[in-house]
């Protein structure tokens, strides 16, 4: 299972008591780190989230709205004394951009920080661990821009108690190749099929987060059948000249993209100052795209 | 009259609720700047404050508690439409670092940002506007650093309106004379005294910034007599060692300067997060100088 909380999820002109773009997903005990809007730390405090699980960060595009937070927040984890190794997946440029403030501020990072530099225009598989993995989504902004797509991996099979305690000659020895779904051989050759012993493990889930971008039909076969997509809808339908000439999206278009993906749910962000009610553009959505929700700063989605 | 707001008065370490380094001084219907850390443009929306009453920008040094919240803020006044220019005061890199981060983003900043580089490690007049001027106080810290003294500038005579209507023959077209504090001569050569005309204007205010810096006693004839002193003490005197070691000052040290540059008030900051109790601070520092208060977020000192 895997959790998503938006810290921040409006676009860049100021407002009071809301933030841009940052989010952290939950899995696998550990927290990815989804953009850095400016107070990302203030909000990863304020729901209080352990700062040492954040292992990997992935940065869409180097618009300030989307990574602002990220330097004072490398500070602080140095100033907490962290040691372990820290992974930042974004646009060239970025790294150049953290490491001038640092040698300015004649101050060492003391813990292994590693840049994974970004420049492809192709989907690419950028994380490989053990129970997920990360690729590159193309999007297409003002300047060069990702959105990740976030897989778990096969799980192994769960072991039915209740079954295997029929048989005392299964010893909990046998559990591992029973869990990656082999069958059990009994002394006197009988075999016990796998599916007799185990269940079936959750399907493992998904989540692909797009923003920004425009309109982008070309990324449909790699979020196909997502659990979850967040999808940018700067503007409504009404300003769609608008989003087209700023790059952005509006919450008809993000539907749609749902609706070809085949996305089981739909997340929409990154909204523009300019619409006092948001619930407007969930309502928009909905008629394309029923299962449809907005972000909202604290809010929290199950995948 | 001076009124200095508090945006965030403590040291880098991160916790909830409170801010690093920022303040803004009001001054001639004008907002100051002081210091820009991370979150303060929350803050000065959070207070009310109107960005565009900015003008003049002063950053002490490029330890990131002082400036990560400047590139936002600088952001947010392009995408407000500013046009005015803004003048920001800052030791040398603090241009190349902000110019980078618009370069990547690929963003023009649409309104004259202009920079004032500082590496001098002298005291400076640095601003001489109508009302008031500011120079540098060379501070000593891991860092290139610099306090800021800003002082008005003599005002004018108040017209004693009570003795003015004695005289008929005094019209309006003479007030700007008197309140420079020319006397009046009538038709027939009396001399009126300015003194009898006039009244003595308030006497101009000056505050004085310093933080961070280590215990530097060679300030004092720069800060002589000013109004408000705002110190940083980032430590207690039982941690002075550690204060020494990273450069900084203790409430009783900040204590020290204060008295002996006969300064009317002392205000401390940039707290170290060691301390629960921020108390402990001002008990330490009023057993030496007694007109001591303590910076808080929102807090309101008027000179």
């Amino acid at each position: 299972m895997m959790k998503l909380h938006i810290l921040g999820c409006h676009s860049a002109t100021p407002r009071s008591l809301v933030f841009p773009s940052s989010q952290v997903l939950e899995i696998d005990n550990e927290l990815i780190l989804i953009d850095a809007g400016e107070g990302m730390q203030i909000q990863l405090r304020k729901y209080k989230h352990k700062f040492n699980k954040i292992k990997h960060i992935f940065i869409s595009h180097l618009h300030g709205d989307h990574f602002f937070g990220l330097v004072g927040f490398l500070s602080s984890l140095r100033l907490l004394g962290r040691e372990k190794e820290l992974h930042i997946f974004a646009p060239v440029g970025l790294k150049e951009i953290i490491e001038l403030q640092f040698k300015i501020a004649q101050t060492d990072i003391n813990y292994p920080l590693i840049f994974h530099e970004l420049s492809s225009h192709d989907s690419q598989n950028i994380l490989d661990e053990k129970k997920f993995k990360v690729d590159t989504i193309p999007l297409k902004h003002r300047i060069y821009a990702n959105g990740f797509l976030i897989r778990e991996k096969e799980k192994p099979r769960k072991l039915n108690m209740e079954s295997i305690q029929k048989y005392p000659e299964i010893e909990t020895w046998a559990y591992h190749n029973l869990k990656v779904g082999k069958d059990f051989v009994t002394e006197n050759g009988t075999i016990i099929p796998n599916v007799e012993l185990t269940l079936a493990p959750l399907p493992p889930k998904s989540y692909a987060y797009c923003s920004d971008t425009i309109y982008k039909p070309d990324i449909i076969p790699l979020i196909k059948n997502v659990d979850l997509l967040y999808h940018e809808a700067t503007f409504l339908e009404e300003h769609k000249e608008l989003a087209k000439k700023t790059k952005h999206s509006t919450a008809k278009q993000a539907a749609d993209i749902a609706k070809q993906a085949e996305v089981k749910k739909l997340v929409l962000g990154h909204f523009s100052s300019r619409y006092k009610d948001e619930e407007q553009f969930k309502i928009e959505a909905q008629s394309i795209f029923p299962n449809t929700d907005i972000a909202k700063e604290g809010k929290v989605f199950e995948i």
